[in-house]
Parts: structure tokens; sequence; C-alpha cells
């Protein structure tokens, strides 16, 4: 956390680093095991088959100390949790924790419910190397890591979002990611926006938890700069709602085409569109 | 059950209603919970999202209590139930019984195990606002309700289904909707038909599951006039299928046009294309 | 496993099979019984449904009793096995096996922990019909089945491949279909190759678990040719993966025009499109 102070690259230069990126993930096509909620399954793995890397939906315990040692990558989200999942979830995550695979959590509505938030607060201490969500998400975990009280705020200012997940990152050692009109990335210190995607994004169900583990198989590529992989996991993604939305009518044929997308999406086009920025240091 | 006689809008008073209900979904945006089967979730999350509402996919036991008080309307779906999420649909059924909330129940091959059938004759207890089914599920709930049996027909008259749901209607005080070439919406006296929607949308998985988590968000945001409420998200659902139609080139195409139409229904359209009459009174 | 010697169709015979398969599937709409993974269930659904069959995903142990005796065919598939679906998929199988129903077995990622190799051991005593595979999967099953050993190969040749699904047949009683640019159908004796189908299939998940249900559907119509049938049923999805991927720009665009086009498919595009051939006797 204390770590020497770290410069981004300069605008320019993360559109180069997210091809690099992405054609990294395309050849290596890392196997990325998700134990995630009913809704997201389908969606999900295409996101990943379409970016080129290999999905994993693997979830039973049984599994776990056979299959995890060769994934390169975890993601976990709690969308919809039940006491029977939890164990397993666990266990991935505690087997990434014990042999420095990366991990990413996506904390579906946290502050929903105390099994919710509890169940993300004995996930976060298995150290994520990644946590994304909402600002809604992020602030409940926040408050409940930084300094643990009851209540669940679900309104909240996106500036709040940030003092949170800066929080939260200080708290947990993990990147955090929060989801909005602008997606925000910070260590704790260092915190930087990805401006692509559209506002009919959200209105396709699982488009958040799909985002989520792209990130992991951006990670799964380049451990050593999950920072910089988590942005631009997020910007890449967003780059192809925004392809997408040139043909798309709606939510259903933007969902198809996001898709299409993120498999097609070239050179040009990638670098042209990316957009991250330093907000603050 | 014995209430007043109730007269049903004029024919064109349907049309202006729907485009009422369908804004008034758009502007007041219902968190709806869905205990859903698992085939479903995907496109019953994005019909309740393209119309609209927040969907919200939890199941678990655990998070009943903390969660279902802050949802508008409940939809139960028993197409993949076990027996360990039936708890979880009695226990957020029974809540919404218990507050005055709406639920809805969508009782999936009700006739195809004596399992299934008890299972909805144990939810039925808690008071549904309205059952959706089709005809064959309709039959086999209303003869076991009215008149418990164990036979469950699988072929039947069209006909045969209106006196079954009228029956079911009064037996449970549910409003009672049948899924066909025309949907049937009953309060066990009134019977009315909505005549939109188009036949290739039976070839597409989870369309009567989501219809009916339309109508539990139209019957959220009116839930003094479920029976109203009811024939109108039928009609809305089927008129964007009539839209996506126009577009498809098959079941998979039509699926996708037919929730960006939803999405983007505007009110001419709807207007002109909503037809909703009175059967028998 | 010794019977007379068989001659297969010439060449053009198979492609009048396949619209005489296709049509019969239209016209009697199979019932088949899904217990499937989650990630499959709605694309599996569609691909029944397009194809004229009727799917029905229930997977409760306390159904089977009732339900299965009622269905055409099984499809068990353990994509996302747990210890609690597994004695659902048993007493299915068993089922099917004591009253001479076909079903098929997808055993993916078979080889993916000593869990799931066992399950599927487990459900092959049970006699499949079919078996469905990639060239991995396979060779972990022929291995453990034939010559009982731990390792499991992901690496294969597909040379190796038709060896282990001879060997597996042959151990097994089953029709063993293994998933690649040719598909290869083997009774043990005979061996053919069905080469439709397009590369982009595999970029979408659940194709193969999806084909695995159509093989069902069509062994559920002619149970006494469950060789042709399976190879049919693989090359009638290619086809209809080769007719949509004259519209697809990508995996999600190709998962809709496939669909659709499997919905539509008539008779000359079938006959001019359908190729299967032998390999060996």
């Amino acid at each position: 956390m204390e770590a020497e102070p770290k410069v981004e690259p300069p605008s320019d230069q993360w559109a180069d680093m997210a091809w690099t990126m992405l054609t990294t993930v395309r050849r290596q096509s890392p196997l990325i095991q998700c134990i995630t909620n009913f809704v997201s399954m389908d969606l999900m793995a295409n996101t990943l088959l379409s970016a080129g890397a290999s999905p994993a939906m693997l979830h039973t315990l049984e599994e776990i100390p056979h299959f995890t040692p060769h994934v390169h990558a975890l993601c976990l989200n709690v969308g919809t949790l039940s006491a029977d999942w939890l164990p397993s979830m666990k266990a991935a995550a505690n087997f990434a924790f014990n042999s420095s695979k990366p991990w990413v959590l996506d904390p579906v509505a946290a502050g929903a419910s105390g099994f919710r938030l509890n169940a993300c607060l004995e996930l976060i201490q298995l150290k994520p190397t990644v946590i994304r969500g909402n600002g809604s998400e992020i602030l409940a975990l926040s408050k409940a890591s930084v300094q643990p009280t009851k209540g669940v705020d679900s309104s909240h200012e996106s500036t709040d979002a940030i003092e949170a997940a800066k929080s939260l990152a200080q708290a947990t050692g993990a990147i955090v990611a929060v989801s909005g009109a602008i997606d925000i990335v910070t260590d704790g210190k260092r915190v930087i926006g990805a401006h692509n995607g559209v506002a009919m994004m959200q209105k396709i169900t699982a488009t958040g938890c799909s985002v989520t583990a792209l990130i992991a198989a951006f990670v799964a590529v380049d451990p050593s700069n999950a920072f910089e992989a988590t942005a631009l996991a997020l910007s890449v993604f967003g780059v192809a709602g925004e392809m997408g939305m040139r043909l798309a009518k709606g939510p259903a044929s933007l969902r198809m085409h996001l898709i299409d997308s993120l498999y097609g999406l070239d050179e040009a086009t990638l670098i042209s569109h990316v957009k991250i920025t330093t907000f603050c240091d």
C-alpha cells in the first residue's frame, strides 16, 4: 500500500496497452474459472469466448482441488449466492490466494442482506486481486470493511464512491473498480477513469458480471499489472459496447453486437476509442 | 368474490391504459424479485429491464426477510423447482401476503408430477395476486384446487380452460390468466381476451415465464387494478412480439427484436395495436 | 457388438435421410428431458424448439418417476454437475435403461476431476444410447472405461480420438460421437464423419451441449437407428451453422442465425449441404 509512487502511462499509451493486452488474451486464451450467478452464466461465458479466453463454469466444492490449480484466474460473483455455494467460492478463493493466482470478486448487491454482505466480507479476507462493483456495492463493502456498521446506503453520489473505493482498496489491498457513467479504478492511491461504454449497456442483464470476468482474463495474462489490466478490460468492453451501439436498435441487439464487436475488435478501432484518464494521484 | 359488478373500459380505452401503464413502469422502475427457473432467468431479467422495471433474481431463504420488504412485487415460477428452493418461494410469498405486496405465480408444468402440483397448491394457499399459465397448467391447478383429484389432463379444449380459469379464480381469489392464441384473463366473473402476440413466440423458451414477470411489474405499479394490469401486460408483450415479428427471420431473431421492441415501444404504435375484448360478464 | 455387418447408406442417401429425420422431429415433436448444466439451458431449449422438438428441463429427483416415463428421450450433461444433481441423473438414466428409452450423455470436461470422471463412469454403467463429447472428453472416458488409469490427457491427436471412440463404443455398447473440425461417429466398428459446421461455433458457449440435445431428439424418433440419427443430428446442426454463418458478423449473431436457420431449414438447402462420409469399416 505504501509502495513507491508509480506513474501512469500517458493517455495515448493506454490505447497501445489495450491492444497489446487484448491480443495477449487472444493468443494465450487464459482459462478463467467462473463461480457466478445463474443469470450471468451465458453472457459471461460468451464474453470470455469472444475476447479469446476460455471460460470454465465449474462450481462444485469436490472439484476445486483438482481443477482450480489449472486455471489462470478466478472470477467469483455472488449474484444468486446461496449457502451451499459459498464453501466452493471460499475454497477456490483460498486456493487462489495460497497459490498467488489472481482472482476477482463481483459483490453483486452486497448490501441487500446481512447474509450477502457477510459472504462478501469473508471472501474479501481471502485477498481478491480486484473487486468490481457499482457505486452502491462498493459503498456497502467499504463501510463494512473500513468502519463496520450495519446500514447500507443504496443512494449515493459518485464522489462518495471514489472515496469509498480508495478506502476499500487501502483496507483490503485489492484494486477496486466502480462501474458507472465513468468507470473508476483505484489501488488506494492512484485513481483513473475509463470513459468508454454506452448507457444502454445497463439495460442488458449481466453486462456488469461479464466485464468482471473480462477483468479476470486481462489480469490473468498480466498479473503484475492488475491496476492497469482492470482499467483496460473496462475500457475494451466499453469500446465493444460503443461499436455495438452503432448497429443496435435496443438492448437485445446491443447485447449481440457488443459480443460480435468484442470478437472482431481490430487495432485501429480499439486504439482510436480507448479513453482512460488520470483522476488524481 | 361477490363484489359489485364492475364495468370494463371500452375497447379503445384499453389502448390508452396500456400506454399509461407502460410509462408508469418506465418512470417508477418497480423492483421485481423473481424466484424462477434456471432456463428463464436471462430472458426474464432482460424483459423486465427492457420494460423499464428492475429485476432482482435473489432466491436464497436467508435473504428473504431482508430483501423482500424492499421489492414492489414478487414473481414465483416453478419451472425447475427442487425441494431446496420451495422454502424460499413460500417464505417470499408469505411475506408478500402478510404485507399486501402483489405477487404472481407461474405454475409451469403444474401437472407434471405430484411434487410440482403440491408445491403449486401450497403456494396458492399464500394468495397470489395473479396466476398465469397455459391451458394445461390452469386445468391441472383448477381440478386440484376446486375438486381435488389426481388425474391431470394435458390435452384440453380452450373453452374448458376458460371455465377452469374462472373456477380457479373463484376458489383462490387470484386473477387467473391463460396464455394461448388469445390470452384469457378472469377474476372469476369477468373474462377478457388479449389478442396480441404471434405464434412463433411459443418457439422461444421462457417467453411465457417472461410475460409473467411483466405482469408482476404492471401489477406492482397499479396493485388495485390487478385484473386490468394483467391483461395489459399480456397485450403489451404481445404487441412487442408483433413488432418484433416484422423484422424476425426465426425464433432467435424474434427473441431479440421482441426485447428491442418492448424497450422502444412508442405511444402511437402501442395504442394502434393493443387489442383487448370482453368475452363475457 | 458382434452383430452382422451393416452397410451405411451411400453418401447421397444421407442427405435424404437428414430431411426425413428433421421432418419427423418437426411432425412428432418428441419430448426431450434435459438434465443439463446451467450455462446451456437457454440455448439447448431453444435448439430443441427450433428443430421442432419439445424441451423439458426438469431435474428434480422427486419428479423423475412421474415425468420421465412420458418423455421420448433423455439428455444428460455434467457441465455444472454437483453432488446433489447426480442422483437425479442416475435415476433418470436408470429409468431410461429399464424402459428401453434412448438417452444421450454429454460428458463435459470428463477429465477435469475425479468427481466428474467417476460420475460419468457411473452414468455409463446405465447404458447411454449415445455419448457425445470433444476429443479430450472421449479420450478421458475411453481410458477410464477400457483400461482404468488415473491420468487424463487434455492434448491429443484426432486419430487417437477415433481409436478411443471405437474402444469406448465397444466397451459400453454406446454410439460414440467426437465433435471436432469433422465430427466422428462410431458404433465400435463402423466410423463415419459428419463434415458440416463452421469453426466459429466453438466461440459460442453451449453449442456442443445443444447438439447433444438435438441428437437426443433425432434418436427419439428413430431409436433403432441411433448410429445414423447421431450423425444426422450433427450434420443438420452443422448445416444450420453454415447457413447462419452467411449472415453472421461474429459469435453472437451466428448464435442467432444458427437457431433461425435450424428453424427454417428447407429440403433443398439441407440436402445440398449434408456431407457425411464413411471413414472405415
